[in-house]
């Protein structure tokens, strides 16, 4: 998470407080922490215990035809194989030293394969899931089972899972990877395993439904056969149709009078682990937010990040003091504790379609399991 | 957790796998990445995604002596008071940057009050603990609660309760500060708050229990009138009393004949939350390990960090392939997933005193509300 | 749950152990005994402390025309309204005294609605459900929410929700009732309310789906808008469509060669809490089993009593020494600790329609809160 | 539960709401429903679905003088051993039916060992404890670890464990027995083992701890080598010196002006099982409770049953429109929902003694597991 540099302490804070009066004394005092490495509290205070979190990343919006373009580049330049592992393109926030981290949690990257491509099976133990905002024809299998993705599908894969991809198709198609490889690697909790180098015929498949999928994919229902909570979900994908439907029912509950929408417009769903009725994963939330053409969310900060993907739609969103345009494949990052809206652009004719589709993952789940959550919504206590 | 650098993508990684041929359209993709703020995963894989953590941080030795001396010298050159809150002076990991950080997770610090001295009121979300490896006259005041502090006790403190130090004494006082300020400052989970400038004459008494002692420190018991399960623990003094009979009782079972101990020779308490038998803060989990004269621990690797300080006795421990005698006071740092070991002195002549006890903290607590958690100890499974 | 019978202490054991030898003074200490109120161990300690459960219940079986019969012949005599509430006629163990109580902790029932009647709002802590054998046309308004019930549906309600029924066809229509009241009545637990007399023009609508269906009704997902966990199920009904087609799954899973059932031919799913994968109510669990035509499932014993209903299909089924041969709408009930197996009847011609549906409930809920539960199923360990 | 009776259906209900119509016609359905084994909601929903719970139980008490002296009696009239297991007399609520229940869920006796005595080893389902009011010279074998008993001592023991007890004093000695016998007796729960016929000489030891005190018995400390949350508490005593200092430092607290007790001079433990801060056994919870001298408590109603034994002091007990002086060793019983309150004795002259120190079980984890609990105190809301 750091780099190592000359001086292995570092005495200037940021936002130091009133500091003791210069003396000679002091500065050989301070040259006494030097030698023993260490640091005193005072002249850190400012940085490591702020009123509020302030966070290190920075909002920023990459757009999805920058991604894609470059993508489509390394599917032609850059092969897939055991070592590399994947042909997977990640956002580094600008201000995270030049690391592949969107915030200080998170990981989100874009994945690319070509037709016919695979890309090798392995396990690990950072937390991951994909979406697909476009294209279709890829089936990652996950502990054997293929498992198709579509536009709008979410395929969650808890850690320690075998997984590998295969592209059926005669083209490309890309999807986003999230992980909580800066969590894990900030926390040095990783292991890692490689798997077979050739998943079998049989794993070639394309069925139309995972295995997982009909197993744990009905409605309130779970397979007697089947040990009880499981840290991560068992459910393999949740399909754009149900994600639609459910999004759908709350705004026409709302139409109707009756409760369900987070606020006037604005519907959300997340996905979660029918074993539990948790998140899907343990370290990563993942949702879908509707906001109705015309509506506006009321701003809302959290403590934790998120990391955003504009699914449908079009419209403004607005993270701290920073506001984009945004459309299909944008994604964006809200830093700990930056308030975030997001206003739907008004379609001057549409029915339905001039809603707003926000694909949302953050690391709430963590911040939840170890009492650190907090929310503020403008407008609220 | 990371220094702004120049270059806002940094594409070296440190342990890459076979890279893709060097060509000009190479060299022109990655151009764009870096126009984009992207980072390919095949270039950082082995710094990301390791077999196994292959910590940051290293194994290192602060002795008590030298902290002492320093920490002295900041009593009579460096004020106490609002805006620096506290003179507290933390260990830097050499490898860590520069940064106060004791490991990835983890802060350790040696406080240190002068006769008469108040540290002020203030509170935060950075869960803390106190230990006192010597001393006495310093009481916590936490949440008005008066709460002695004598060598051997453990003064554990959930964030955001309200707390300050005062010595009622005629001598300065040193004891050692735990927190999470790494994790927290990594997550972005931070708030503080400042809270009254002077605390009251009531508690300034210097009672011999603490309140919470009184309502929280009888053995299998608890008030009716208070909650449920909390999050931190409201027993906010463990005391060396209570610690020690437990040791004993362990090493005199095995003695006996009867299961007790961790392995042959080495005794470990854990304190624990009375509301509900868990860890005593959300993020840190502490032990006081009892290693008998002419014993040593078998190395024992786990995911995750831990920070020991030897309390009496002396020894010699291992970390990775570091090897250090040890005496009262002196702390060290113990890396995720590096083994480690201790052995404790025999002594020539002495009945009792011959033992190693060595207080521990470490991030534990995060790894398995997050299911992360592992360990393997040498010659098992 | 006793009744009151002249002598206050019952002496004689059912199964007794050796006894003291018979004297004046042991005949004195009994009076004395008597005469304060007290029992000693060594005459009930047979009855009260068996070497494994040996129910004061029997198997029994109940026919559905018998209990349709009966229940129409109920709704041209018996009116519904305030006071009776239900024309409700409750199954009555024979071995149970005569009580209506299907087993020493579930109570079932058919309920009979003559068209256009209602049935007033009340609400109790006894939790409860319906399924629907046959028949169409009712809504039961559960918390004002109107839900449909059709044959296959099932609909649970925990306790202390206000709930109502009103039949808007022109024909009768019957269904199930599963309730805890006979564990609430030996607890006594039992709180009751009554509530308004008519329900509103809007809660006689009919829709499709209720609205907690169209909230809750989408596998893996739940509104972000909803609270945490809850102790009763916030979907009030499971559709047949999604029953019926998780079994199928289960079942072609298996002959594909996946696991999914719970023994081969034997598909089963549990109706679960989307808040916390867990039961339905806190007190029943809630099954659907499918039967392949042909099979035979293992007699499997388990601490704590069901009671099933056929759904469909026709078969064989042993409960301890007795067996029946059932068809759609039997009730039968299975004491703790009686071994049960079903078999489905083969057919000759068809394709699917050869198995055995059948609807289960049971107290298994309470026995695992409490650390109780027990399975035995013959041939394993 | 109940008696076998003549006629297996009970049509006549305690508090029948209007009923339909006699007739002829009704009269033959009523026959009907004999015949079948059904019993209609309408006639017995008075008596099955109350406002609020009525209790089976009456209040009683018993005087512990003579429970000594019958108990006494027993010891020299019958043996113990094999097969009666135990020499335990039980309270036989008066309106239970003569079953030696002393309310629906709880059973309470006087156990009684003469001097050198041995009662056998076995195990069973069932939840017990020992308390003792008075005498000395028992222990209890659990698990082969010998568990002192005093005046004073509560000794849980969780299901499903071996245990014997033998008296090593050269006088007799009688304590009392709370399981949940009664409960599970009605869910039909239970699972009974013998032991061994003698225990080991190792066993008739008689150590001032017993292993497990040793192991869990000190302030929110645990050992390391144990597992995590055990259903059953590990602490198999908890000694009078601590729950006495617990008590004694509420009201102390309370003088001082700070939160601890429950009301003004009311103070009160729970024993709480250290692996998890909840109840000691699944099914009972456990509390001492001290009324200082001249306070009577608010009147309390709790869904659910209790058992008070006056361990010291005297004063008056208030159940539903009973009251009673009581002193030292009187048991007495609580029903559901019925009105509680005690007053201590003002004594005229002395410091503390004065104070009424209440031991109490209850049936309350089995309330709060299934989400059953309610309470109201008079005066509140």
């Amino acid at each position: 998470m750091t780099d190592q540099i000359a001086s292995p302490v570092r005495l200037c804070a940021v936002d130091a407080p009133d500091q003791p009066t210069p003396s000679a004394e002091l500065e050989e005092l301070y040259r006494g922490f030097e030698k023993e490495l260490l640091v005193p509290l005072w002249t850190e205070i400012g940085d490591l215990m702020p009123l509020h979190p302030t966070s290190k990343a920075s909002p920023h919006l990459w757009r999805w035809g920058n991604l894609l373009d470059l993508a489509d580049q390394a599917g032609h330049l850059v092969p897939v194989g055991r070592g590399g592992e994947r042909r997977a393109i990640a956002l580094a926030n600008p201000s995270l030293g030049g690391r592949p981290f969107a915030t200080p949690t998170l990981w989100a990257a874009i994945q690319y394969l070509m037709p016919g491509e695979d890309a090798p099976e392995h396990r690990h133990t950072q937390h991951a899931f994909r979406f697909v905002v476009e294209g279709e024809g890829v089936w990652t299998v996950v502990g054997r089972d293929p498992v198709p993705m579509n536009r709008g599908d979410f395929l969650p894969q808890a850690g320690w899972n075998w997984h590998a991809h295969h592209n059926a198709a005669d083209r490309p198609m890309a999807w986003i990877d999230g992980l909580d490889i800066p969590f894990q690697y900030a926390t040095e909790s990783q292991f890692f395993e490689f798997g077979r180098d050739e998943i079998s015929e049989e794993e070639h498949t394309t069925p139309e439904r995972s295995r997982s999928q009909r197993l744990w994919g009905h409605p309130g229902l779970r397979p007697v056969s089947a040990p009880g909570s499981q840290p991560g979900t068992p459910l393999l994908s949740y399909r754009w149709v149900d994600t639609d439907a459910a999004l759908r029912d709350q705004l026409e509950l709302e139409a109707e009078g009756h409760p369900g929408t987070v606020e006037p417009g604005h519907a959300a769903v997340r996905y979660t682990n029918p074993t539990n009725g948790g998140d899907v994963l343990p370290t990563i939330r993942t949702e879908m937010h509707r906001v109705r053409s015309g509506t506006e969310t009321a701003p809302r900060r959290e403590a934790g990040s998120s990391v955003y993907q504009v699914f449908d739609g079009s419209g403004t969103v607005t993270v701290g003091d920073v506001s984009w345009s945004v459309t299909r494949g944008d994604l964006f990052v809200v830093p700990s504790w930056q308030p975030f809206s997001a206003r739907s652009e008004a379609s001057a004719s549409d029915s339905d379609s001039g809603a707003l589709d926000l694909f949302r993952f953050s690391d709430a789940p963590i911040f939840e399991a170890l009492h650190l959550q907090r929310t503020h919504v403008e407008g609220t206590n």
